[in-house]
């Protein structure tokens, strides 16, 4: 039967146009023009409007911090090159629909009443709620496709650090998606309308729900408390940074080797699930969380200092002060762009809350940047008495998608590079 | 040591009351005076403010609903009876400041660096965030403390439906806590610091997040989208509609007998976790997911009608529809009061999402709500096929409180009543 035997207004016009109309509406209504995702002013970083897809460098890593995360990785499923690169550029296509506000589909996908619908639905009439889609490669993907002598050394694998106890089932990864939006339900939508057009071809490894932003990437914002009640990461890299993103974030041409010119514009993720200690911190004194830390509660300064974003002292803290060991200058300068989020997944079944941070940072090279930091830090970190590193993975992230004729990957998977 | 030989601005100032002038600060500019809970105008129901906690009925229920929540059920671990009475009047005193945005522990906590911070600190210079917090009783509790001859018949055990495939772990408690809230952090923290102020008291059973709300109780609302991409739950009770309050939803003097009396103004909950099979879903035609439901997809019409919150023509629909089946008009004017949540907890260990519906509602008499209607959609409703009820409890929710002298559970524990 036709749209038109179907009684009533068509279905398709509900779910696929209007739909969209609905979106784009509700888009004009919240900020209208997309907005850049390289720096742009505080001002402009409400909730509500559209991040732009296109670009040097993927949206979600300099862009200013959306309040909600949803984070998949993914195993690939299948054999076929060409079947994979088809995924690659229809997430892409995706993505640049979803973050723009409209549902899946569009032109694409079919509307009919006797196909599922082109988009599962439950962000119609939201609005693009500042929506970004950041896409990885773990490094088991450079053993598949004949792409070996493409992974580039600053993908490095983790070390067994002291203190890890790494649940495989959230580790690792072939692929990763980190959705990140103003509206839950935008970024739970976004990753399992993905997961939706992978169907055969990948599946979720593992997934992560985070409820509540602790960095900020905005000048002078504060930054929010994690789970401890405290603002870490303070000092972090501003989206409107350029030169602190160019020196310690984005990948450089003049990088590593042929292998990596692939990830010119790109930068590598670190994920790590950190499950903190909540009830025994909670009995700790404040004292004790000041110390651990090298700040004050209330308004998070440094030890001595007046104000959250003062210049801190760092010998006025104890040696094993998270702040002072973490600090670039006890560090050799080491800087990462930090993302993480606050995560609470019930209960552990001991009564416990399973609570912590998902912790995301971005930078040049793995090897310069989260791995000789996180050697300092599991080794002497106050901190490490109420934390646990519970999950683990890191990804090539490449560059932006530049045009609505480019996609993601595109320069990993072709021949010439 | 004392505070001033600490140096620097005393901690305690900058926690306690540094801390509750921030979060009043932010109450005033988000919207300043306290909104009643009982029918607010709509108006009024923007996020920031604070919900009066005082009043005939526990807020959180009538309240319109907020955007998140955070859910635990406890287990009572003292067999003291005094000392869980003290525990219930700590716990009110604690709402009652953290509703208002204040921290816990102003005036019966230190605040001193020897001792743990009064208040956990991850809500310090959030607005109160419409927070409510909501107490319930568990079956179970009445086998506790001398209770049995006041457990009101209308606190029914459920019995197994068809279809129930019920986790332990996530069903049953002896009390619960239902936080809502516009912002996760300011639900999760209150839970958090309820645990902590109940440790060694009581002990979380199971917990739920819930990201995204799906249904609402302002009047005329649009009905926000569940995880299936359809609204649900059109026509549920607002909280102005006053007359369909007091017939449905608020006990009553005349309710029940002598073992219900200290119920009244209160009502009860059902909670049920019910996970949906997503992946299936995202793969029915769109006809065949309208069907289910008995409502188009983009707009949330009733078949063959034009709007969402026009009236239904049930028997336009399929048998076995969703609408047709919970509709009053099918079970003899059964009405319940509907406060669900979407909720997504990661994978399945099978690469789906472990994702659904945290169901919440409130009713008179749980006989004459839940139960029945439970019984006619557990055994005919379409959606069974998609759904799966794996989490489940029932609790007797009391009275609200009344002043700052009332504490929850007051006329249950009073020996005269």
């Amino acid at each position: 039967m036709n749209e038109n035997e179907r009684g009533g207004p068509s279905r398709r016009a509900l779910i696929g146009w209007g739909g969209a109309g609905l979106a784009l509406g509700a888009a004009a209504a919240g900020g209208g023009v997309a907005l850049s995702h390289d720096g742009p002013s505080p001002a402009s970083a409400g909730s509500g409007g559209a991040v732009e897809f296109h670009g040097p460098h993927q949206a979600g890593i300099a862009t200013p911090v959306q309040d909600r995360l949803h984070f998949a990785a993914f195993d690939v499923k299948t054999e076929d090159r060409a079947e994979f690169v088809q995924l690659l550029k229809d997430w892409t296509a995706a993505a640049r629909l979803m973050t723009a506000g409209k549902p899946v589909g569009e032109g694409a996908y079919g509307g009919l009443a006797e196909a599922p619908p082109d988009d599962t639905g439950e962000a119609l009439g939201l609005s693009p709620s500042r929506l970004t889609l950041t896409v990885g490669f773990g490094p088991s993907l450079f053993e598949r496709f004949g792409l070996a002598d493409r992974r580039p050394p600053a993908l490095a694998d983790l070390p067994k650090f002291p203190g890890d106890n790494l649940d495989k089932s959230r580790t690792g990864g072939d692929l990763c998606v980190q959705a990140c939006a103003d509206d839950p339900q935008v970024a739970v939508h976004a990753i399992r309308n993905l997961a939706r057009v992978g169907f055969g071809k990948v599946a979720v490894r593992w997934s992560q729900l985070g409820f509540g932003k602790t960095s900020s990437t905005t000048p002078d914002a504060q930054t929010p408390r994690n789970l401890m009640g405290f603002k870490d990461g303070t000092r972090n890299i501003a989206g409107t940074e350029t030169a602190r993103l160019d020196k310690h974030v984005w990948v450089s041409a003049s990088d590593g080797d042929a292998k990596s010119a692939w990830m010119t514009g790109g930068s590598y993720l670190v994920a790590r699930r950190i499950r903190m200690n909540i009830e025994t911190w909670d009995r700790a004194s404040l004292q004790e969380q000041e110390d651990v830390f090298g700040r004050d509660k209330g308004e998070g300064a440094p030890v001595g200092k007046a104000k959250e974003h003062d210049a801190p002292f760092l010998k006025a803290m104890k040696p094993d002060a998270h702040v002072r060991l973490a600090h670039p200058d006890s560090n050799d300068g080491i800087t990462i762009l930090r993302r993480g989020y606050s995560f609470t997944d019930g209960t552990d079944g001991l009564g416990r809350l399973d609570a912590g941070l998902f912790f995301l940072a971005y930078q040049r090279d793995v090897r310069e940047g989260f791995i000789p930091l996180q050697r300092r830090l599991s080794a002497h970190d106050a901190l490490n008495e109420y934390i646990q590193h519970v999950g683990s993975a890191v990804f090539a992230v490449p560059p932006g998608v530049r045009d609505s004729h480019d996609w993601w990957g595109r320069a990993l998977f072709s021949k010439e590079a």
